[in-house]
């Protein structure tokens, strides 16, 4: 899920880290909440791509997130595929986090969609997956379409309800193509959660249009927002894209846990573009429609067209040599977990 | 496509016609176009669909728009697959309306998701297919999950930019539900093509923020749009899912007929809930999703929290029995085509 950063409300002290080093920060606390070495690798590498990609509110902080999280304090057991076809695999993530869980889910996809050019595969009793375009890109760059998409706990109300019915239900797509894939990844939600809780830390106003107090009325104020609901992207379009992924999400074991129907889950759509066309000629063709769309003549005062997920590749190649900062009051905390 | 009526401009008599009448006017029109008997039968039965589920905008007015079509005067050829596999077809629509070739790919996609448990169909050199939900609902009724999504020529910009580089884009959805499938059906352009066209007709103005001029300033003239382009829904998360959907377009064969990437193209993507979980159980899991959502408390002023697709299956019950009416000058122009 993408969510912003409860963890860096106030801006203070930074510390330069490099890759290596954030990379050990990460899975040391992650070991210590209890997570094995493979395991805490996995997530602590999720976690330093999206402070690479510019993302930091994905990224080390979030194991403050995990550390606090009610769901942490609940019993783990391992992941367990509980339905499995040659195309697909319905997993049981065992209330593992998802930087872990929706990881092998991805790589369970990419594994049968090598043998079968396509997958199905869903992931419930699970939470917090962190950056959705880092495990579309994982897809793309082993050559596959992936579609993904998570549904949560309502915090999200259906235009003209005054009750939240779905989660921010973000919905993402990676396509191979050279030199990088293209992945775009979105919230189908106004806001994210997040955004709502750091408003409120920070005494700000919402934008116009983004959430409902308890009563169903626009509000800005975000401490209202919180006992009311968010609305969804782009009003009854942004509502039906939101109802949709929170059925489809059912497919992917939503309701298994608890029999609640609005609940969590993961499904990734995985398919070859080799079933259609040859790869290469696939790639050739998506590379000259980005260069298309990023020579769109601008409008007046614009400076550059912007084509998804291409600034974060850019950054990461930057910070891969330069390194990335974090701020000192996280990077403490961060030591200081205990799990 | 979603398009709204270019021949529906002006309001007047209207005669009253059942379903039989209604059928038998449209397949004997598109017979006079040049299909026959058994293709302008399934045109004609999307066309009477439309009707009975209330968008008379797709409906019998839609021979007179093929009729005038420009592409309609270009040869056509039997619609051909391409490229195949057990799960997959590419198919060349031999510039077929997509009425008669996106119906066709359906049923292939749905022949081979009965076999393989998933299909992945691709149709190009085909044009203007009608409303989405027909086809999905095909899918859903047949026990499966069906994405779909169609790319066009350009005629909305990219935010920032100033000139077309994406069509209308529509993305649809189907899932099997009892008692009716859930579809949802939406463009990811803020107005279709027919809305513009329409405005200018009659003259009146375009919403807010839904078009520019060819200057890239925003406009809510008509023809100023007209000479400059629509605007995405939803900002930059309707800009980055139209890209996805250009780009996933490709893969349908978009850029097969002319080398053109930006152009007309179908993909359907359609996976058994079966793969993961016993369709009974996610059948029931989604009713009970959608009676939470419909009883979502209302905000003050709201009479019934809509979902998507149900007043169109209630209203073709009605009009099942009831028929439908159309415009008496519709009737003449429709009797009258010659092909």
């Amino acid at each position: 899920m993408s969510e912003a950063p409860e963890n860096t409300a106030e801006p203070g002290r930074s510390i330069p880290l490099s890759q290596a080093q954030a990379l050990a920060l990460g899975q040391a606390a992650m070991q210590r909440i209890g997570y094995d070495a493979e395991q805490a690798r996995t997530i602590a590498a999720a976690l330093v791509d999206a402070e690479l990609c510019g993302y930091p509110a994905l990224g080390l902080a979030r194991i403050l997130t995990i550390d606090e999280h009610p769901r942490n304090r609940n019993p783990r057991t391992p992941l367990r595929v509980i339905h499995e076809t040659p195309v697909s695999a319905m997993i049981d993530g065992g209330n593992n986090v998802g930087f872990y869980a929706v990881h092998r889910a991805t790589e369970i996809a990419i594994e049968k969609a090598k043998s079968g050019h396509f997958a199905l595969v869903g992931v419930h009793n699970s939470w917090l997956s962190g950056r959705n375009a880092y495990y579309l890109e994982m897809i793309a760059r082993a050559g596959f379409a992936g579609i993904h998409l998570a549904c949560g706990r309502p915090v999200v109300a259906p235009p003209g309800g005054r009750a939240p019915a779905f989660g921010t239900n973000p919905i993402a797509f990676g396509l191979p193509g050279e030199p990088h894939p293209f992945v775009f990844d979105m919230a189908t939600s106004a806001l994210n959660h997040g955004d709502v809780i750091l408003a409120a830390r920070l005494q700000q106003q919402l934008p116009e249009g983004t959430a409902i107090d308890k009563e169903g009325y626009p509000t800005r104020d975000p401490l209202a927002a919180l006992g009311g609901a968010i609305l969804p992207f782009g009003g009854h379009k942004g509502y039906g894209l939101s109802l949709t992924i929170q059925a489809l999400g059912l497919m992917a074991g939503a309701a298994l846990p608890s029999g609640e129907v609005q609940d969590f889950a993961f499904l990734f759509v995985v398919f070859d573009p080799a079933l259609l066309m040859p790869p290469a000629q696939y790639k050739q063709q998506l590379a000259e429609l980005l260069r298309r769309v990023a020579a769109t003549p601008l409008q007046p005062g614009e400076i550059a067209m912007r084509i998804p997920s291409q600034r974060a590749f850019e950054e990461r190649e930057r910070r891969r040599v330069e390194g990335i900062t974090l701020e000192q009051r996280i990077y403490d905390r961060i030591l200081a977990v205990k799990g």
